[in-house]
């Protein structure tokens, strides 16, 4: 375990009222002290500790003033690290933090690697690896539900539900040896009739989570939406009044990059992630602008197509094309512009896209858009998403550890049901609770946690 | 005065490690008991005040989390405000501090504007107006010397140098009211005798402050510098061994954007801001890429012109053609590839740029590059620059003010020479001690007070 000074910027780089530069490890109040000038005291570490306490930051070099701060200390073990920490909020902007870090890093701290306070938190034992990674999570989430989810994670949710998985796997384990043990007969059939039960609790268990995995994903990446349709049918005004009706995500955070406002919109909780919406809003037909190929490309990694016919005119060849696009895709079909005299006959469609959902609508009446937001509920999730009481496995690593642990404890049930020797079975339990493991931590290679916290931010 | 509770992100906008919310106010502490729910203690108030306390914002109307957080009151009237504050320290990233802002929000507190917390300290009097100013200047400082010379300013040298001065002519006034009430002869005698020495040295004083403008505007804005010569004389060269040298002030800062990175670099402590360098890097021959309309219009702006020649060839059309468009601006010579056979006859240079300085140069070898640097320094400051002992002046607001004032002085002393009534003497003097007064806010219209913080950050 590292035991050296770590020091980093804790706060975005930019214009602000606040910067802070963290550090952690044995000697952050020592080098708190040799730049901090209390105005009430001489030195950091004289003050009470978790205390703001107000004065200058020195360069012990040259004497000059580098900023006018609030320093803190907090002393092990009840901190973000679990290591002393110092926090100086220092002003906001580049110069300040930087001047103030600089000073930091010469007088015995060395730059923190991306993620390695929380990574040392992790290593440290105050949290376990799933709660790392949903620290990451939650500085990424980009809609309140997956936020929510984030938050679940961090409180340790996830992990309870694994950790009383794996006690299952290891009270499992014990029977089974205690019947390798003792070779009895009554005892071999009492652990045989026990571990089944138990195999299918875990099973059942494992894969509650992993259907959770699907929701986890649209939560954490959005609902990749195309919509489609020849020109003229109302894409546009189909895309304007989803974004009147449903405020941008990430709108009223300032500061933020356009691309995100425009990329993600919110209906019922869902983040649907228009995919080039930018090009879909410049040109009514979207494959005529990018091309047949590269809309091809985007409908195949699109979760979901919502395609735009024009109720008021006879279907056209143009059409028929949209519809053997789309035949084989979760889509939603949307008849436009039923507000005009209908022409379209809509049991042609129904005919060759009989499984989808059929909304009329009509943008200039402002009708139909309810119903599409339904369906597109109904069709992700069953019901209300309710965060808050369910743990929604997120993470693709957590998921691939699932994944495994379901087909060991598979194995292990057709290995009890095929009546084959405990050794046998056990294996199987053994890797399922092993692969379980990784999601918390307890069992992951030092190359998995390095390739985790690379993926985090610096300063965290 | 505005006495209702204000909040904002104090953060700048990101993903980052920590993000925070601060509330300034006499409902701050109500509104932070509201909504959060510390570890060891139930409600904020009941933690020390400065002490940052762990706990979670749970939204009061649904009993959610909603972060977990390091929350800190300070009490009136040692804040930055100096009224109540709160700090809630949250996860950074967007979603978990807009979360956080919304819910004090719906609370009590209202979203605050630009600048208001600066504002208050200075309404409430915990600062001056140029003071407030500073602070500004600090977080938007882009390089360390403009830094210090905002740190000094928020130490409040320059408020104390103008505070000192307005002495002086309220020393004057003081005089010339007594010379008034009292209208004997040797009285007055003496009254011209002292408010002419006293307005010398106002005069004087001034002026030293308004020399310092030239720098002060140079530090904050960079000196805008246009590299200038035919293609292929070494112009990339001479760019890329300023670049090489002198590291790009911005740099080392994680997420700064490129552009900023690109255009300032920093000469001895001048910032050199390389006008459109990246144009200038990705083609020869500036003049050529952006038409000759924007040349002109680019030398126009420029602070500075460095002209390249080649001295390895004789002088060409071009060449010329350089040496007349920068004849009139202020601008240095580099006679470049003097590794190479002469063959450019320097005397026909300085017949035409004779004022100006040439060096000889060669990037291949490294030579010139320190004489060139040296010359830009002698030729914008006296000497090197040294900060920690200057007030500079930085702010065109305050150069308006001091020229105001040096004007009415200058009137004054006119009126004293010329023998005329104290009456009319005294109102220069006293136009003299408002316009000062403009610098520090004590005589400034709140028009002007709303101007000034409409330019600031959210959440400072």
């Amino acid at each position: 375990m590292n035991n050296d000074t770590i020091a980093a910027i804790a706060t975005a780089p930019g214009e602000a009222g606040i910067g802070i530069v963290r550090i952690s490890g044995n000697n952050a109040i020592d080098i708190a002290d040799k730049l901090f000038k209390g105005k009430r005291v001489e030195k950091l570490s004289e003050a009470e500790q978790r205390k703001l306490t107000y004065g200058y930051i020195i360069d012990p070099k040259t004497g000059d003033k580098v900023d006018e701060v609030l320093a803190v200390y907090m002393k092990a073990p009840y901190t973000y690290t679990t290591e002393d920490v110092v926090e100086i909020n220092c002003h906001g902007g580049s110069i300040p933090v930087r001047k103030v870090l600089e000073l930091v890093l010469e007088n015995g701290a060395r730059m923190a690697e991306r993620g390695e306070f929380t990574k040392r938190a992790f290593l440290n034992g105050r949290i376990d690896l799933s709660q790392a990674e949903a620290v990451m999570d939650l500085i990424s989430a980009k809609t309140d539900t997956s936020y929510d989810v984030s938050l679940n994670q961090l409180e340790g949710k996830l992990s309870k539900e694994v950790r009383e998985i794996r006690n299952i796997l290891l009270n499992m384990l014990a029977h089974i040896e205690v019947s390798i043990d003792f070779p009895e007969e009554d005892i071999e059939q009492v652990t045989y009739e026990e571990i089944k039960k138990q195999g299918h609790e875990v099973y059942d268990r494992i894969k509650k989570l992993l259907d959770t995995v699907n929701t986890g994903k649209i939560l954490r990446e959005g609902l990749k939406t195309v919509i489609l349709g020849k020109p003229n049918v109302g894409k546009s005004s189909l895309l304007n009044s989803l974004l009147r009706e449903n405020r941008a995500i990430v709108t009223d955070v300032p500061g933020t990059t356009r691309d995100i406002i425009e990329e993600y919109i919110n209906i019922k909780g869902i983040p649907l992630k228009l995919v080039d919406t930018a090009g879909i809003r410049q040109t009514e037909d979207i494959v005529e602008k990018i091309g047949v190929e590269r809309a091809k490309e985007l409908l195949n990694t699109a979760d979901l197509v919502i395609a735009v016919f024009d109720a008021s005119r006879e279907l056209t060849e143009e059409d028929f094309h949209v519809m053997e696009t789309i035949k084989d895709k979760k889509a939603i079909v949307l008849l436009n512009k039923t507000d005009l005299p209908v022409k379209t006959d809509e049991n042609v469609i129904r005919e060759k896209l009989g499984d989808k959902e059929i909304i009329k609508s009509s943008m200039v009446k402002e009708k139909g858009i309810d119903q599409l937001e339904e369906t597109l509920r109904d069709m992700f999730f069953e019901g209300e998403v309710k965060i808050s009481d369910n743990i929604i496995v997120t993470n693709v690593r957590h998921r691939d550890s699932l994944l495994k642990a379901r087909n060991n404890i598979h194995e292990a049930l057709e290995a009890i049901e095929l009546g084959m020797t405990l050794d046998c079975i056990e294996v199987d339990v053994k890797d399922c609770w092993s692969n379980l493991g990784e999601i918390t931590g307890d069992t992951v290679s030092e190359d998995i946690i390095d390739k985790i916290f690379k993926d985090f931010c610096i300063g965290k």
